[in-house]
């Protein structure tokens, strides 16, 4: 049975990665997966909260947010409702511990890099296409810190990026799922992995349902296949950046 | 002496208005008015709020937001502050009131257009960018309505736009405000009017100082040579939907 | 046609301004505009707010409330809905920014006038009651700071009072709407202007209707003349204490 | 030694209540004791909250608040807050019970009574100025009920009345405590009783501090005292109403 | 008539006070008073409240919460609702000044002692039993301070209790009411007294009811009586930390 | 290197389940888990959130919260703060997830289950002891809706349990962590399986750290065994109501 866009299972649908879409930010980008699409703005604050001060290191802290007609049906803003759901504030903290991993943070002095993912189209897979975007978007901006010599190189250990896998009652494990896929699919994965191959982050739930550990594996298969292909899109980015810092993508 | 980007006083900055921007509301447009961007999303909800029920007729509510980064300097969400601020009450309510003088309400049924105005990148005057690019927006969505037999016809009287003027202490009187001019400006005022010349709201203010009459009517003057350009701009995307209604912009 | 009240249509309602009606406030009136009432009190706060700090000038902020009984029909208590609503914003940054474009902020200290409208009755036009009485109520507590010597002289440049002017469709233009008039009212205009004749702030509306050039002469010319009334009252409350400081009302 | 106003151990400050004060309440009154100042409004509501639904009987609920000047120092709005403090729903709370314990509820309907007590001037005593304030206010707006014959006769059993006792290091036991008195006082007691001299509340607080079974006998006496004299001044703006009810005061 | 539980009108519930239940805090303890559960927990924290600072003395205050299914029917959380309602903070401020009257506050040095009481089943009485319970975890929390030297002396005047009477309409006058006989009694009582026979705090109330001064007399006889027992039942638990400071219960 | 308890690597923390625990839920259990204890108790409510009405299935919700002195220092009631947190959110959202997946929700008809979960001790792993406790509470409720035949049998498909796995920089790879632990861990996974072996959930960070596929397949081992002897004990509480219902563990 075909997928509803065409794609083979472990297919990633189309990437695109906008550098400096909006003026303003110190790092942007304007990330499209598909027909999901999220402004991710990077700015750095010349201090941390008050948890971290003192301690001569950074702080790096995501906020995520969609329109309110970035879905099919219109969704209440958060604003009107006076307080972020369970579902954003899991998602910034995912983002927020994502970005960190692969940042030497007493690297980057008493600064905080605010993360703002904006999703302003939405077709699944918004929190993934949101760490992928940041991590773009977060190399621009410590390019600036480093052109204004605020820090001596640019701290990341390593490319990082994030895609869902799931298996679906009718097509089995598909890579990269599509709204459509997602909400008919009984175990779902955001799997964050860095450019050594390592495990950033793996969530996997079995709503209504369970998953066996060869499930697990074959899961696992699909995510490193598509994150693979997400950082060569990075690279095609900011490649000569992180190049230049010895990034290595390497194992 | 000269405006920073060149203008003559009397001068527009550039417009574009992008139809269909994002994909899953009934009328969407990114309007750009020189370095500010407005994405305008309209919806079309099939129950009017509790204090219109019964009145066979429908209702626009406008919301409006700005990403965090839209600002040279960071802004707090107001999801995160918990309550919307005082200015995005105004101007919500201000976009709410223009649009609905110029639609007769009473043939839409109960129904409630959703309106709503997010800033991705802001360089002043993005209340009224909001208006101008959330009425094409609402037409575009009315116009699907029509094409669904919901209604009879478009039920719009009239074209409507909206920019700023202001008195500099620089440049005297100026038309369409960006950013820097706006904070430097005396005598600040939004000016929304109709396709037939006739004004729907006008919003003067001298924060710290005042204006005489002379003034005011070197204001207008200037304000109806840039909402006449405005409008030409709008026809140009949304000109053979409302020709074809007969909605004239005659006097 | 006739005015509910017998008014002529350039006629105010009565005023009249109770001076120093609650004990603790350094300025208190109470105004009294035909039946709407409002208690004006001003407190000044050795301090001003953040941002304004270190630039040696003062700072003017208004709260603006209705008891739930000002109104024929009971309203629930904002501090009930735990939120401020638009309406109630929008009049209190009216209400503060009219204030301060007739006081030398520079010439108060690092110091907050703290502006409390509290409407015990409402008949229409509370937001300029508030206004005209929170001026009044301004120059008593500036009168008691120069007293204490806190401040070298009375830093008001000018008078200020505001009213409000509207097009009726049965009575066509009128000054002063009652709340009976103001809900049956297409265009409806709020007019703060100082002592020389100058605007401070136009706000004008037409919520589903227009106005033309012409009307808008028209309501500014009804404005005009009922503001002058308006500063006459003012000057028997406060007449004597600007005298010695000479602020002018000549143009 | 001497009461900073002068007044003997037992003897009230000078009671004023004056009926209709505000225009809009179906009951209002304006109560002044001392320099307390209290509005007492009362609305008729034709249902009861969710709760009593269906019960057959009515409901008596207040709501209290002072005005940001009422106090010496400028307080804080509620609303501005977000959010209504411990004192202000205890003495809320206090209110509403005190009432509901002399009116017969099966006798309203399913109707609510709002009661609404703002202190525009404070001076010690504002809860039980507000007891005895809305009592006169709520017969008030009972007759308007029984004039429109939504109710077969003023169902109230009997009259109400609140002050304050204490126990005053330098004075002793004192009846009617101004704020100067009641903040350098070690035992604080309020009291409300009916007009047969029954107990409606007794609450009786020594804030670091304690007392005897003498000193509670003393503070009662004191009380009795003060409440039959307020009493008599209700008497004197609702006596003809209540007479009519045969409303005994008799024990 | 017999009370549901077979108990005597002035005879308590069954008392048990177990120290040390949790082991985080500096003092904690189960209270159980019948079928009521609380945990009281205090924590001493080195500073005190903004308007507290300076003057060399502490501060208690308290907490006090109910697990959801501590009532027969689930209770919605407060946290949920996002804010206390009025009964709870009327508990808590009452919790603290009860604790208040019996410490001297200016031996503890500028520190907070911290009061949490959590129902973690309520059968009546809870308030009371919140007051029995923290009065013994606040003196095993002294204790501690003293163990470690930062206070001299355990700063404690007199031993406290609190318990509830009130007047059944069937039993008459009773002490310490379940839940069962609390909703079905017309006037409830909750007194607080010291160890040597003082009034700390009475309120009374009488829910649609009034009450004589026999019956008040009566009630303070019951409550004095059930008082001396739950001393007694602290002097199991603490009577020797306090015989060595010499608290004395004599009058 | 050994464990702070002195524990092997594969080695859980003592286990108490303590059933009808709190008198008035359905279902309510005290689970310990060495310091760990929380209070479960799960409530049947007759009817569904609106987005489930009318689909003849149930609902499983979960509330989570701590006592303030559950953890080493205070922490601040979420109800003070007026909000929940992201941590919490992401806990109950966790929990009721978990607890669907081995639930026929339509065998439990229109019907919600709350499941409240409150730490009233903490000492790591407090969110997956709470999913053990809840299971069992949740059990417990429904043997009491079939035992009122509300239900025909008890819907559940399988046992379900929860517990924490890390790699410790000294220790390496670890089975149920106490909080020294956890905070001094690099990566830790959350791991939720039923009685089949099947896996419900899997949440692995890495927070500021990674893991390789080799870690992730030795933390799952270890989790296993944790996981076979929870629901060892949960079957010691719960076995002999399952064994009835066949709820097989069999793979």
């Amino acid at each position: 049975m075909m997928r509803p866009d065409g794609r083979a299972n472990d297919e990633l649908r189309q990437i695109q990665i906008v550098p400096d879409f909006i003026i303003h930010p110190e790092g942007s980008v304007l990330i499209t997966v598909g027909r999901t699409k999220v402004i991710c703005n990077v700015t750095i604050e010349d201090k941390v909260p008050p948890f971290m001060r003192g301690q001569k290191k950074g702080w790096i802290t995501a906020e995520y947010a969609m329109l309110p007609r970035a879905t099919p049906e219109r969704t209440i803003r958060e604003s009107s409702r006076g307080k972020l759901g369970g579902r954003t504030m899991e998602i910034q903290r995912l983002i927020g511990r994502a970005l960190r991993s692969v940042v030497a943070l007493d690297e980057i002095g008493e600064r905080t890099l605010w993360v703002d993912c904006d999703v302003i189209q939405a077709d699944g897979g918004t929190r993934t296409a949101s760490i992928t975007g940041a991590f773009v978007a977060m190399v621009l901006a410590l390019k600036k810190a480093l052109d204004k010599k605020q820090i001596a190189r640019i701290p990341v250990r390593s490319y990082l990026a994030a895609t869902s896998v799931g298996i679906h009652p009718s097509y089995g494990p598909i890579l990269d799922l599509c709204y459509k896929e997602d909400s008919t699919t009984d175990v779902d994965m955001n799997i964050v992995m860095n450019g050594k191959g390592e495990f950033v982050e793996i969530q996997g739930t079995g709503e209504e349902a369970t998953f066996s550990e060869q499930q697990l594996s074959d899961l696992i298969d699909l995510a490193k296949k598509g994150i693979n292909q997400l950082i060569d899109a990075e690279k095609s980015v900011i490649g000569n950046i992180l190049t230049e810092q010895k990034v290595g993508t390497e194992k």
